[in-house]
């Protein structure tokens, strides 16, 4: 294994952190958790649910902090590690990641979104390495299923 | 034709389910309504349109219920159909929706959107097949072109 | 050079416009501005801001009139585009706008959103060509970082 090799060694990465992930969550309707297209791999919206429970219901800046957001974000990517090893098998097959979208749930005049959306980049940098983070975009909505208050988007390229 | 060809004929399934595709909708601003790229067709947000009436405004959990807003669903399901089908000539070249996105104009406490989603993605499952079925983001939004209360954005894999 | 070369050149157009693109935006966290993949480049989401300072926050409807968020819409795409010229080298290499997202903060009862989000849309179709004008997908969200009052989602195609 040559040095570049190395460097895209997710699963090594992962265990470095000593992250064990969680199993893969399941769908809330009539869709599928993730799809692939050529070298893009869809997945759906991930929310912070842990071992099937759902946490961190309510808006940041209100009853939650910035902290609870940067968790929550955090948990979310689990899930979205979790459905790309379902998927994929290894994490080795993520080229990269292209995109985040970070959906926040938060006071009407909240705007440390960028710090919130960090706990999700931060988890994903220290995954896939510092060469491989994506673009980013980060709204606040109004409302999220289940009451939750961050849901990710994730589309990675990945080798066919 | 062979099982697996005809397992994927969407035209077959609409006449079954007897539905007759509404005229596709025109763009509200500079825009268009698809742009195809490599073997992925992109449509513009769908909305709960008939024969050019506007229909469902306000906000699911508030004016409206869960049932008017699958209702909603549904109908932008039918432009959004319509709108590939200008596009293909004939729904039997999508060969998977990738994506489904569901955005909501909901109440500040509403947690139903999966139930709400769901008026799509049943649509889009009984015309496409159940193994076709796309990966899902639902939002809660504060508010929506028109006043309308969803919003739909699809993205189809299709026969290049 | 034939005629259907010089329908896109892009570089002459922004010339004939008289836009000078501004230095392009820096990333607000752990995430990149732009992300190819094949014949797809993603960009991070762009925000109203002019040689660094943020410009138009609130909400579009209540402390903005259309005329600002337009302003505001127009002033992400030119961030957009120095994104994309900054990753290109060239803007002529765009085959087309895949995608246009645009969202934006409005008060509740607003429904003008195509209005506004015609001050991004004419502006890339000003520069690429009325042929090569995107899909748009236009949301009413509740917040967004900085607390500024539009954010636009770009995909371009491109000549790999």
């Amino acid at each position: 294994m040559n040095y570049s090799e190395k460097a895209i060694d997710a699963e090594q990465r992962l265990k470095g952190l000593q992250i064990d992930l969680p199993a893969p969550p399941k769908p809330l309707g009539a869709y599928v958790e993730s799809v692939q297209s050529g070298e893009l791999l869809f997945l759906s919206g991930t929310l912070p649910i842990e071992n099937g429970a759902s946490r961190f219901y309510g808006r940041i800046g209100d009853n939650l902090t910035i902290d609870d957001g940067r968790n929550a974000a955090r948990l979310a990517v689990l899930n979205a590690l979790a459905l790309a090893k379902a998927h994929l098998k290894s994490l080795n097959r993520v080229k990269r990641v292209i995109r985040l979208g970070v959906s926040l749930v938060t006071a009407e005049s909240f705007r440390e979104h960028p710090k919130v959306a960090d706990g999700a980049s931060e988890l994903l940098a220290a995954v896939f390495g510092p060469d491989k983070v994506s673009t980013r975009l980060v709204l606040g909505v109004h409302s999220l299923p289940l009451g939750l208050c961050v849901e990710l988007e994730v589309i990675f390229e990945i080798t066919d």
